[in-house]
């Protein structure tokens, strides 16, 4: 039988790992993916290398949860619930809101200089970037398909269309203005992927 | 009065220079972009550093020009006009034509790897980052721009679309796949997008 903890060891646990999420998020960004290694963690963390040995296996799981955990906190700070896409029966509606909060998210230093750090080693180190995209990027991509599918049965997207590239139409154009800079972002800009997306560019 | 070069001496600069973007685009592919200094462009290339320093002013100014000539010889070895998307006043089949040359030589090794690492360290070296965007990715989007205002004054586009915000519901999916990783690229992929985009994701 698994012993279950103390509250105080608890809050002590949890503290400690809200500390060491924090210093893999501020080392990655500092000074990239590569020199972010477990001893650093933990010397800024203020923790025994074994403490973040007992909990994860290497610097790439650590950094996966400070992530998973940021935007799990980014969304309800926005009001909002983590991992969820609402259904109001609106579809444009619904894929604005979200692409509004991720503009919040994406342009919040706390989320940015170390998702840019991350984003940068996965571009070259293909092993960080396949484990990074398949277990943080995904996931929320999924989100969206099983949205765009909801809309098909509701009869508000086209049912030949394939959702898993359906969503690639406003998410990867927030993406790379995002990623590369190649222009500004804001609320009326992914408002207005939307409309185009759902509308098309030919007329009607 | 500038002297006119012999005809040999034209032949061994433009030998010269074709070795030094040789040598510049294999080094950021294989060091990364900090590591890839003046220096180490000269000894692969085999000249001096004076060589370079007589053409171009920093090592940036080098690979610029070593991807202008890269994606240039890339057209022509398809068959087709450098920095040109047609106009046989077909839209969908054009943009077409353009994606499936750019699937060909995203995926060409020769191209792939130096701007791989391009474009990592423009994710986290802003000022690089801005640079090369604005040298290199902005003018090949203003064609599909200039594409686009045709597609309007001939009435297969929209009138009231923002052709700069349009474009990137093709291009950026495609970028993102490629940069991140995030799912297969062909020719299938991207006449599909083109599809998408045209007609939109809700009935007609």
């Amino acid at each position: 039988m698994v012993k279950k903890p103390a509250p105080d060891a608890t809050r002590r646990s949890e503290s400690s790992r809200r500390a060491i999420h924090d210093a893999a998020l501020a080392l990655v960004g500092e000074v990239g993916y590569p020199r972010t290694t477990i001893e650093a963690i933990a010397a800024r963390a203020g923790v025994g290398k074994q403490t973040i040995y007992r909990w994860w296996g290497s610097k790439a799981d650590v950094l996966l949860e400070a992530f998973l955990d940021l935007s799990a906190q980014a969304a309800r700070e926005a009001g909002g619930e983590p991992y969820v896409i609402p259904d109001t029966g609106d579809l444009a509606a619904d894929l604005k809101t979200v692409l509004r909060a991720t503009v919040d998210q994406l342009t919040d230093p706390r989320f940015e200089v170390p998702s840019r750090a991350l984003a940068a080693e996965g571009l070259v180190n293909e092993q960080v970037g396949r484990v990074f995209v398949a277990k943080l990027l995904e996931p929320s991509l999924q989100l969206y398909v099983d949205r765009l599918r909801a809309a098909q049965e509701a009869g508000q997207a086209r049912p030949e269309i394939d959702p898993r590239i359906a969503l690639e139409l406003f998410v990867s154009p927030l993406a790379q203005r995002w990623l590369q800079r190649t222009g500004p972002i804001s609320h009326d800009y992914t408002d207005t992927l939307v409309d185009y997306a759902l509308h098309g560019l030919a007329p009607r």
